[in-house]
C-alpha cells in the first residue's frame, strides 16, 4: 500500500543551494495520489466541528476545494496582496529576504465562525502565522490547520503553538 | 432555484474603470454557490472520453480540483513563470500593457492524452489560447475548455476557434 511521501517528488537544490524542495505537482498527477492526499487530509476534519475552509493561495487551493465540495462547505481564500477586488483585511510578515503581504475579504469570515486553513506545506510557518492573524483579525476562530508536508527542521510550528496542526508527511529535514 | 449568476458579486470599475468585475469569490464563500458551481462544470465533462484535467494559475486550481477527485482523475498545473520546479515548456501572450508567459511541466501531459482546460473566466482568450498551444507542444490534444464565466462582449471566443468552449454563465459585456 502506497502512502503519500511515495508520490512526492525530491528535487535538489530547488529554487537554491541546499533546499530540498518538496514537489506537490507529482502527487496531483497521479490520480491515486491525489486521491490519497484528499482522503488523508479529510481524515484530519471528518469529525471537526467548524463553519468554513480558508485556502492558502495558490497550492492550499486545490487542496481545500474537493474537501469544500464534498463536505458542503464554504470555502474562503487567502491571497498575496492585489488580488482580491473587495475590501480586505492584510498581514505582512518576514521571508528571508523581504516580506511578504497576505489578505482576506473582509466579508469572508464571520465573527464567531470556526475556520480550518488549509495549505500544502508547512515550512518557517511565517504565511501560516500570518493567516491565523488574519482570521482573528476578522473575528473568526481557527479549530485547524492542516497541510499535506511539514519540513520538520524549519520549526514552523513554534509559529504555531497553541493551535492545532496536522500534516500528512513529515520530512525531518529542511 | 438560484442559478450560478446569483452568487456572482458584480464590482464596477475594478480593477480599472470601465471594468465590471465578476468576482468568483462570491461563489466559493457560499457552500450552495460552490456545489453549484462544481455540479454546472461537471455537467460539462461527466460524459467525455479524457486523461487529465489541466488547471489554469489560480482560479482554475479550485474548479478542476474537485472534479478531478470526483472523476478519480489526475490534474496538472498551468502556472506562470518561475513556480514550477521541473522541466517546462512556456508559451508568452500579449497582453493589454505588456506580455504574460505561463509554463506546464514537460511530464505533466505525455503524447496523445485527452487533456480537459480548466479556468474561471474566458475573457479575451488569451491566457486560454496559451493554454492550449502548452498542452499541444506537449504532445497532447484539448479535448474541451471548460469556465464559470464568460465576458462574451471581448470576443475571446475567436480565439478558440475550433476548439470546444462550455461556461457555465455567459456575460454580454466586457
Amino acid at each position: 500500500m502506497k502512502t503519500l511521501d511515495d508520490y512526492v517528488r525530491t528535487i535538489p537544490d530547488f529554487p537554491e543551494k541546499g533546499v530540498m524542495f518538496r514537489d506537490v505537482t507529482s502527487i496531483l498527477q497521479d490520480k491515486d495520489g491525489f486521491k490519497l492526499a484528499i482522503d488523508e487530509l479529510h481524515k484530519f476534519v471528518k469529525d471537526l466541528d467548524f463553519d468554513v475552509f480558508a485556502a492558502a493561495e495558490s497550492r492550499g487551493f486545490f487542496l481545500a476545494a474537493p474537501l469544500a465540495y464534498m463536505m458542503n462547505k464554504p470555502m474562503v481564500l487567502i491571497r498575496k496582496k492585489g488580488k482580491l477586488p473587495m475590501e480586505t483585511v492584510s498581514e505582512t510578515y518576514d521571508l528571508e529576504y523581504g516580506s511578504a503581504t497576505i489578505e482576506m475579504h473582509k466579508d469572508s469570515v464571520k465573527e464567531g465562525q470556526k475556520v480550518v486553513i488549509v495549505d500544502d506545506l508547512i515550512a518557517t510557518g511565517g504565511t501560516l502565522e500570518a493567516s491565523i492573524k488574519l482570521v482573528e483579525k476578522l473575528g473568526g476562530e481557527v479549530s485547524k490547520i492542516i497541510c499535506l508536508m511539514e519540513l520538520a527542521g524549519l520549526e514552523g510550528r513554534k509559529k504555531l503553538e497553541g493551535y492545532e496542526v496536522d500534516a500528512v508527511v513529515t520530512y525531518e529535514g529542511k
